[in-house]
């Protein structure tokens, strides 16, 4: 708005990556504010495909234990974005991230990767802009004035990221690190009090390192495609799956305290620890794990496409090139349990095992 | 016995490490067994303080996922013995492990670090020896002509290693990786579907990396000293805590499919990492971390003793120097969740994070 | 002056670190100039004891060919200037690093992590000044007119920076990487081609990887004080040794082209990485080789007031414990050649070795 | 000859991998010994191709000073043996290495890679052998009975290893660490003191991180065929180029002080580290180096055939894709310097750098 208001044309751009979002109600929102294009974009596929599937054979966890599920989102929203700003002869392009946080670097850096020529504003970087509004009231005033409405309210007193992979909580009353989270925080899965009292059972098939199909050795439900894969995992997580409670350090040193919940993201990773282990030398491994951590540390930080990730995400997909199997798994109350694991490409002996 | 009946002289040493045993049994068995000596140690304090609280300062997990609880009894195991071989001046050790395992080589780098004069007798890499033994029926045989009680009953087809900190569980119908574990496996924890319907919920404290005291918050139990710590969040951890299966790869390169239940160890893994990341400056904690990955495969290869895994746990313990605060969690169904945590040495500011 | 133009009192400070400069006529030109105090500290000791010494222990290189010269001499002379800030109660440091180039990050990180109240100027990239002086000859011109005089004459159309570790010479016709660099270049060494016709021989003697004694086996000159020490390396190095020329890595990933020639510092990396492994365990060996990698990258980026930076060197000294001995080597020609070395702590057998 | 008393058939195998020894002296030897057939295989070309060039793409180098000269040309010879062996029917497989050293392990290693079903005999390692022959006098006889030619006379009281790419010299009186090695014992390069007085100059032209071009840029000389290019290094290497004296440690843990000289792969190191820095992305080179530590330890221990020293050698050959380009250099007195370097592909930008 405040972009129209200062005679650009603007072109809205929303990608739909699995958050839970009413995207008719942002379209219109966006043209009643004099958006002269509104794209919406589903890139749940390619989301799943391009960006999870990378970081399931990486097993990337930053800092020993965050999924990095809003850091491989930036990247795929970013490369959307480009390509509209491209198409559409765009020289500036804006983002809404904050001044203090990680994700106005990774979506910056992506930008700048993929489109070098092009300007990118941050509003909450601009003077006129952060003096105008200097905290929530100024900007709920604003709205209010030019009748845009606005997410945030009382009930939530601290902000979200949401997609496929995941959801992240943070700030607010989160912000001190004591303070525990409200039993009411979670949106993806349940708690592990309220989630079933039996366990699910799944059958998880890996090719090169990434999931090719999913059964339910319960009900014999299966699902082969990446995003029906994805889903069905976030589905199953619903047993409590994948929250964590941590502190991390962010690319500028600070520390911040997050609250995430990777329902299907858990569960995966517990999966491809098993096979690949099952699968790979052993050797190859330990490089592979050193390899997987500075590819962690690179996709938190936003350089998803730089030359070294480039180069790193290509050592590790040549490392899964044997990991192909199955494994078997029960899910409950939170837990993921592995109960065993079969390949035609497994380096296990049992004859020389046994004693 | 088999030492016995070529002649020599034969002192038996047994280390309490926490395993459930009879060890008056154990006592009698050996002198009937014509022991000209018997040493019952009792090595909990020691193992708690001088084997696993490094351990948990280094966040040590072997290939992602085991926490070592057999690799760090050896060393401590050894180096009684190896005092006790000293002052009896005995000429030779000897011990039981098989000739395709670990632990013959961490049990026999221990002794010829701490002892370089003697010699180590593996009877089961004597041809004497497995020519005479070739499977269990001729063990078995022998023991009934000599009356020498076996623990090894057909209820249980697979082997054991229990200590303070966990138990293992491998070889049998464990063998086959397809295979599920039976639910009657595990003798440290409970089922999740069995564990208590209500949260344990836990504060615990570090000063430089190790607890120092834990409190249940529900009931108000304290304990303060490593040995009651440790043992205290064993029993809370039988909420079915820290069960995993896995194919790891040995040593000498061979993977091999072992199940493990570390309830005490899990936790504090998961508070350690809390705290650590909590009160340790970012980069420090990167360089740590690639320590810590060397230190988990020296102890897992048995190289408590040599000069690489000194200088690393000298390295390690420097990082832990302001790792000091209290962290929350609660421990439900096999998982545990971090709730918050504060420290004096916080690196972490308030202020800075709120954008 | 400018500074004084604007209305701030002025204190002048001048470390000597080494370089070949005329300190009385420097503190005449900055009174001359208005300057309130002038301060010109020797900082050669501290140099070579504090700074250069840490650099040996570590065989510190950056990407494989880069001493480090200039990158440890800034931490050295920004410590000095800080006390001397702190001292005069100053609320702003300034200094004359362009904004191109990793020294104004280094002078910078030194002075945040030393005195975090203050506040740094530098003037290259402050609009007023560099649009005042947009190039080399504005600056001439402005020095005329105040009757300052300057250091860069034609006669060397590069940049410089000499202290008692070395001299780089960067920028001007050595941007052309492909250009060679003329011959009458440097001025600490002398070319191979002119330098004497018989080499010198040395003995270094270590403790706990540092130099306490060198000898001429030749002429039984001997000193035994760090900066003697230094020195005298540096005068035996002038048969041409330690000249380099590279294209390097800034900080900020632009890539550098620059000649440097480090005398002393060439022949005692060659004397210290002998007489290292000559007395340390190999793991240990490795893992410190890992160290100094970091190391050096943490140098060369202005972290030496670092967290991670005091922790990597805390390792690497305790590494050093037992690195005792001496080596003896010739000096030709541009060339170190090792030629024995012998050690109380000396882990070599010889009688192992013999087949 | 042992082999034949023990009623063997024998094939004997000698491979020219470039050291300087009559072959055809070696053939009759080799049939009046009553070899069978005789195998004599001109592998210079694959040792430059498929071993050094690899080698010289991961700037390799074991513990910062070896260029492994005799490590990379053992699994060169030993794939042609295993090929001659395949074809011959062959059930063992011997060889002459020394039960002390790193060969017997770096042979034995690639043999059972390669051909795993065969058995390796190592006559330095069988009683009958070693009792027999207890020292070199024991031998002496044994070939004075048999009328075996032997090469060891008084005048060399060493041992050496002599490829197209190194001799190196250890053993005998280089044993004590401490006594310097005579001045006639090198035989690749002359010394600097007795090398020509003025420089060579050169231009080596790299493609994909080898050199494709070497030309000699005073006489026009100009070689383009891998096994030239490296010859004409060696000979230009002549100046007394890439002689050390080092203590190092061998896989077993065992320290060996060796000597070495390595003309023309000192040259090479030194242009490909100058190519590399300035095509190179900063960060894919701070993991490729990691990577090439990794790699030089691999080879150095034998494992060039194992599945993660085929990983690294990927990954390295993976980060070589742009590393083309020009370097001239010159050779004087000992030492190699770097002048000038050119590349399409080059990541230096002139504009940049200037202030």
């Amino acid at each position: 708005k405040m972009s129209k208001e200062q005679g650009y044309d603007v072109i809205t751009y929303l990608a739909d990556i699995g958050q839970d979002e009413d995207f008719e109600v942002a379209r219109k929102k966006a043209e009643k504010l004099g958006a002269k294009k509104v794209y919406i974009e589903d890139l749940r596929k390619e989301f799943v495909q391009d960006f999870i599937w990378p970081a399931v054979q990486a097993n990337a966890v930053y800092e020993d234990r965050y999924l990095l599920g809003t850091s491989i989102a930036r990247p795929c929203i970013a490369r959307r974005q480009v390509e509209i700003a491209r198409k559409e002869g765009a020289e500036y392009i804006s983002h809404g991230a904050t001044g203090k946080g990680n994700d106005q670097i990774r979506f910056e850096l992506s930008c700048y990767a993929l489109y070098p020529e092009v300007k990118v504003i941050a509003p909450w970087r601009i003077p006129e802009f952060y003096n105008r509004f200097k905290g929530r009231i100024d900007l709920m005033e604003f709205a209010k004035k030019y009748d845009i409405p606005v997410p945030v309210t009382p009930k939530a007193p601290w902000s979200m990221d949401a997609n496929l992979m995941h959801i992240s909580y943070e700030s607010g009353i989160l912000e001190n690190p004591k303070s525990h989270a409200p039993a009411d925080l979670y949106l993806m899965t349940k708690s592990p009090k309220d989630s079933p009292d039996t366990s699910d059972e799944l059958e998880l098939e890996f090719q090169s390192g990434v999931p090719v199909k999913v059964t339910n050795t319960k009900d014999n439900t299966s699902k082969s495609s990446p995003l029906e894969i994805y889903s069905y995992l976030n589905e199953i997580g619903k047993h409590g799956v994948g929250r964590i409670d941590i502190v991390e350090n962010r690319f500028i040193g600070m520390k911040s305290r997050g609250i995430y919940e990777t329902p299907g993201g858990t569960i995966l990773l517990s999966a491809h620890l098993d096979i690949e282990t099952f699968t790979m030398d052993k050797e190859v491994r330990r490089i592979k794990q050193g390899l997987s951590v500075r590819f962690s540390e690179l996709v938190y930080n936003g350089f998803w496409y730089s030359p070294e990730c480039d180069y790193v995400r290509h050592c590790i997909a040549k490392s899964q090139e044997n990991v192909d199997g199955k494994v078997q798994l029960s899910v409950f109350k939170g837990q993921v349990y592995i109960l065993g694991r079969e390949s035609p490409k497994s380096l296990y002996n049992e004859d020389l095992v046994s004693p």
